[in-house]
């Protein structure tokens, strides 16, 4: 199986140069000058005018993905949310396990990857969450077993939300457990009491129509717990990444401690940088479709997220697409609807799996903040280092998996539910033009999207992926940082 | 009753100048010349070579205290420890009310009153704590009551120590009715968890000496904490004061909040200042004597606390006065020897009441670091119109209570357990020479301790302080700080 | 000559408080309860419903000024500036001297303080400017001598302007010799090549209409100068005072290296709170009227110097006052109208020595922005203490200078030249109603004002004030700053 | 004339994967898997165990310099110098040129240019030194000629030094003007009045001991004159790169701009990252062999300057290579000896042209404080991006010249004269062993060094960079920033 990609510019997270790419067997051969090569038995591809990028890597989706409470799932399943994403030239995701009542960490696990095994168009991978009760059962040690022998690198922490809140007793033991173990502990940092207590006064005044939601997630609840996240992180001597960056004032504190050497990374994603309260804020019952946590916040917290990117503060981009619908579908338990009136009772998550490069290169290298370097950088080949994955995904380079997008820069394209793949029925991004869009993805050398379509039968195609980061030796009392 | 202090310099806050000060039925009532007074039945008071300061308060002692876990007491009730007070030159200070199990802080702190109303040397008053179950009981009802009806102008929450730990809502509730009645909110910023944690592992590797209590008390988890609570208490609106700041990254917090206008308040005490970790870290079981919490940390912090203190960072200085006994007493519950090597046994705290004053201003003023109007700011202004007593206590001002000092800047003494009066057995000063000290004290114009010695007959004589803080409506969810 | 102030509330810079006032020959004899006192042969003044203030301090005018080119002088001189100033509430100020062409700093310093004393109505006192030439020639030596045998404890250096600007070796000598001398070094902070720049770009393009002066002085230039200043003091162990801060950025650069322990002290002035750019942008020619430099700016700005001042960054409050007229006076030279349409052939100034007590306590007393103490420590208390006159001024405490306000909290008067005593033709607080003003200004126990207009026959009976800061040995190369 | 690099491990700035090179006529053709390609006729290096570097670029040298003075020139001319260069893996450099009295700035260039044409081993370029004249003729005349004609992308400043300095309207005009040429200006950042004033008086004490020279040059010189090149730079719109970064307190400041988000550069060197004070301080004559400026400064500047390199702050690490002998040798202008128990006499300077890329990486790499990938940045990709050679230098992507090191990360070699091929007769590395090095030296696919030592004959082949940077239009006055 050969093939070559010929006549386009590469890029990578530091350069950019024309030169074709050799493909033999899913994986990059080399790069090049394609004169030099024997393209007898090669399948041309012709990317004249067009970018070469690594495919892109999403780290943080929800599919097939149950909420906290256990009533409702989301619209998207493996296939229908891994089919959007390899149209959208994401060719590999990092989704969640959450262990349901009554079942361990361990085994939701295994089940988990078994479904996105039959069903998953693109390689995936889990991060699994953190448990509320695991100060005191056996979460840790069946966390530190998927570790080491199903190739997990990374484990989720949330900081709020009744039934997923850890206290820091938790994020110290886990956080200090991930060091040794080549963990990487990944948080939603937002203070649960405060949003709490938000919530708890809306609801004493009846103030719950669905664009509060904003509301009750004020932004001082996320600068807070990135604070702590950072301090707890770097008393074991740990990493620590901060999801879904909504808050300038987050944003700020991600910076502050970089600034100092602190080893805190983070994510923000397309909706904070691109739609805003200001879009949601009077549209009556849609706005529900907006709700996401942390919340889509006023516009003036884009510009604080930008010159965080640009600025190098933020690490990668990710969408957190949890998908539902607005209308009721047969097949599927209440989604957005039931939030009518009521954010409290809305599922929250916004779809944006398959829009994430597309609006990113539209808002970013278009609008010229961003170099298409810096592109790389953020939605493949930082995901790839930070969680795992170097070598082998996030970046063209020989002995790489041939996760190759062919990109046109001048491919026009207008988002929104009538082209998506999503199985959501509304879109945040409805009727943004974006002036390039991935014209072919390849994942490990093989076509799965071409124009926006996916190329029949890929689901079930995508393989799990193990991952490895490097382990450090426990920290003693004596060494964590304090006095 | 009058009396005139004559030849003295006055110091207040923000000058310093030669004058007379004539004293009327307990109440100042002129300064200046005292040529122009009428001198006749009026008992003079000669403080040529010495300056007048108005009496110290301290807002930060612990007598007759219960431990939380209720097992033992300090080794001074209201009688010594004030009588203490008032040899050292401080004629008010506020103790703290706690609940015990089974009974209401209102009813605790009417008892508590009466305690000292019988055997106080100095004027007093109370910040009652929060107890950990007022999220789901009527102790912040009870908390108003004391509020509105016994002026009481601060309350105190714990953000560690198992019995005393509250969680970020009751910050949140107990801040925003702070905010409403005119109470200032008084944190022990420590994050609990971590405190905890590092607790357990120090036992779980028997690691627990005397002076290994340091590393029980991360100077980060004070650092967190008082992140924390500032940004809460910005949630809601509310000023908020952080108790004994211990930890050069807490004071840096602290000023960090400051800069960018937040209304945070902080005291530090004379043992932070003047005493370090290298000063027990090698004395064996006699290490359990400085013992208190936060920990006295390595002497670095010295510097940046003063720092604080130079740069207007620190507010006040309070002692934390705990006093307990190295030695066995036969009428006193077991003190410090429980700690005899593990410190985890042992009762937290340091006695200090008397030397506050004498030792600020050896360090302080007599070092060149402050001036002597510094240090009436420090010890008696600022704690007076922060507390609710402006007016009243806290400087030499017409109209004001005659509590005054009449200070010998040239009056060396040497400090230490021999001529204290606490009923401590031991001096975390043991051996300091001050050069600087209270002649005379004076309280309400009654001269209640000279040359360092009590006057007899002086227990009982302190009145409850009512206090007035401006109280502020109730901050709607929509003008909470957030989005 | 006695004379008590009864029924008043006294301010100090630390406390507020009910006290009557005895004054005897001129200086303030006692606080406090006037029963105490023999008020036979007392003249009595009934301050029921006022605050008793101390004078204002003003250390920041140009009275019969002559500009740098020589071509023209202000229109105020030493009397009409001094009533002015009396009728406003200020009781003392700080003036300049120049050394005109050919002539020695020294002498042209004894020439002005004759002058000064045959006409100023307040007491008064100087601050020479130092010579561009000083790194060259003797003038150094003349402002030791100034120093030493006048009471001379200021010197003014210019970072900008054609024959004003001195270069950085004379900064650092003179910041040196200050040390020594104890003279604290008052810098007009503005980068003088950057402000020549752009001046040179808009008479290029013709772009010089009135409004057009703020193009000319870009904030950074402030910025840049405030951080060298501060910088090139530091090195030598220095002092310095940042004289006229205007712009947000040089606030936060005077906010930024105190938050580290540097010895930097800012002014501002009423100008700069309280108009902004948008007031004359539109005018035209009356825009030459608010043609000062550093220039009022946008008011984004006033809210940047207020936070500074909130935050106890600024220090003091001069007017900067410099009145020239718009229209063509006979007995003056040139004025405004100089620069009519070409921003750089106006006279730079405007006038405030007037309004700046009202203009503040309106701006920030009345507005909550302030308190009373506040208000007195930036008006007079700090003022006295930074430049030498403590203890004799700005204070009132038994022993100084009975310079007394009964200030009126509730006496609203609306300003303008119409009741103004300057002799300039305008005002930039035309039409500004202030609801507090010094219904009686008193000093040295002499009424000087009353209700807004001078006593007659005042002219002349202001004294000049030697001053007085402490000295400190000769910092050597090795102990400067650095390395 | 082709040549494969075979077995070795490829490093970019954000990549490192086993690949092989296929080399064609001096330029990469390819990269990645052999077998792709035809052999026959090529020439294989056998790179196994080794990675695969680009080229290195030192863009500050001073070859064949004459100080500013005139009366000494370096011991190293282009040809020694850039020998040296190849030796050690740089294989292009930028040096200076200086314009001597009476010959304009573009004849010194091109008479410049046509020397090195001859004698360079290795592909170089110049920054022309824009003279202090600059204000007054017309010299940005002549620099703007030779941005245009003959591809000059930087411009360098002094900031510091008679002769050399300029004042900050030159700075202004300069950056502005760079701004349209695409001209990146850089700038030696000391307060040259301050070092002058630090001269003067050690001077005036007789205090100039060889190893003084570093009480000349103190830290604050440097950081005052960071910030003022930063904000002059920002006030035109320009970007701006601190040369040899060597003080913490510059570092921070360089990082507190960036933090904000200005666009400043800066290049520190393996001399202030190594090296210390405390090495040469008590070595009498021989610590004139240390002298250069910025100094080489005590040992608690590098874990500043590692700090900023590991943090992003600092670009690229250049040499400053300026070499001179301690010995007097007959063919050369008097060198290090002039300085003989007087520092200000001694020509300022140390060699490392050789040195840099072994230094960096044993320092760096093999000390685990940076990546290969990080070292590849500093070295060779970010110097290309940052100086107008990106895609024909700085990293091995196809298409770009073969300037390929084939590093040895296990040959080790111990540094010194012995080995040197700088002319200097002395090292500050002397005796430093370093654990990798660069076993072949390729620049445009022809071998100039192999282990250490230079092919015969490659005097003279290296030839002329023109470069390149975006131009953008002039900034008027009214987009200034400012107010």
């Amino acid at each position: 199986m050969r093939s070559a990609f010929l006549h386009g510019d590469v890029v990578t997270a530091s350069a950019r140069f024309r030169a074709d790419i050799l493909v033999v067997d899913g994986v990059i051969a080399a790069i090049g000058d394609s004169a030099e090569w024997d393209l007898a038995d090669t399948e041309i591809i012709d990317a004249t005018g067009c970018l070469l990028l690594p495919g892109g890597i999403d780290t943080h989706t929800h599919l097939e993905h149950r909420v906290a409470s256990g009533h409702t799932r989301t619209a998207d399943d493996f296939e229908s949310g891994t089919i959007a994403a390899a149209c959208g030239g994401t060719t590999s995701i990092i989704d969640f396990v959450r262990a349901p009542a009554g079942v361990g960490i361990y085994d939701a696990f295994i089940e988990r990857r078994a479904r996105a095994d039959e069903a998953s168009a693109v390689d995936f991978s889990f991060h699994p969450i953190v448990p509320p009760t695991a100060a005191d059962d056996d979460s840790f040690d069946q966390l530190v077993r998927l570790a080491r022998e199903e190739g997990v690198a990374s484990w989720k922490f949330f900081m709020a939300y009744p039934g997923s809140m850890v206290t820091d007793d938790v994020l110290l033991r886990g956080f200090a457990l991930g060091r040794e173990e080549g963990v990487l502990p990944i948080v939603h940092a937002e203070n649960g009491h405060l949003v709490a207590d938000a919530i708890q006064q809306l609801v004493s005044t009846d103030d719950v129509a669905e664009h509060r939601h904003l509301a009750a997630h004020p932004a001082i609840a996320e600068e807070e717990a990135v604070n702590r996240a950072v301090l707890l992180a770097e008393r074991v001597g740990s990493d620590v990444f901060i999801v879904h960056v909504s808050a300038g004032a987050a944003a700020r504190e991600v910076a502050r401690h970089r600034a100092r050497g602190a080893r805190v990374f983070a994510e923000t994603c397309p909706q904070y940088l691109t739609v805003a309260y200001e879009d949601y804020r009077d549209l009556g019952f849609p706005a529900v479709g907006y709700i996401c946590s942390p919340p889509i916040r006023e516009r003036s917290n884009q510009a604080d997220l930008w010159d965080a990117i640009e600025r190098g503060v933020i690490d990668t981009i990710g969408t957190d697409h949890a998908a539902f619908t607005l209308e009721h579908q047969d097949d599927l338990p209440p989604q957005k609807a039931s939030g009518r009136g009521n954010f409290t009772a809305a599922p929250n998550g916004v779809p944006g799996i398959e829009e994430r490069l597309m609006v990113m290169w539209e808002a970013g290298v278009a609008s010229g903040r961003l170099s298409p370097e810096r592109f790389v950088e953020l939605t493949a080949t930082a995901p790839a280092r930070l969680f795992g994955l170097e070598g082998r995904k996030g970046a063209l380079v020989p002995g790489a998996d041939a996760d190759i997008l062919v990109w046109d820069p001048a491919d026009a394209r207008t988002l929104g539910v009538a082209t998506a793949h999503s199985r959501s029925d509304y879109s945040v991004y409805e009727g943004m033009t974006v002036s390039g869009s991935p014209r072919l993805v390849f994942s490990r050398g093989e076509l799965i999207a071409e124009n926006g379509e996916p190329v029949d039968g890929i689901a079930g195609r995508g393989t799990y992926l193990r991952r490895k980061r490097e382990a450090l030796p426990a920290l003693p009392i004596t060494e964590r940082k304090g006095n």
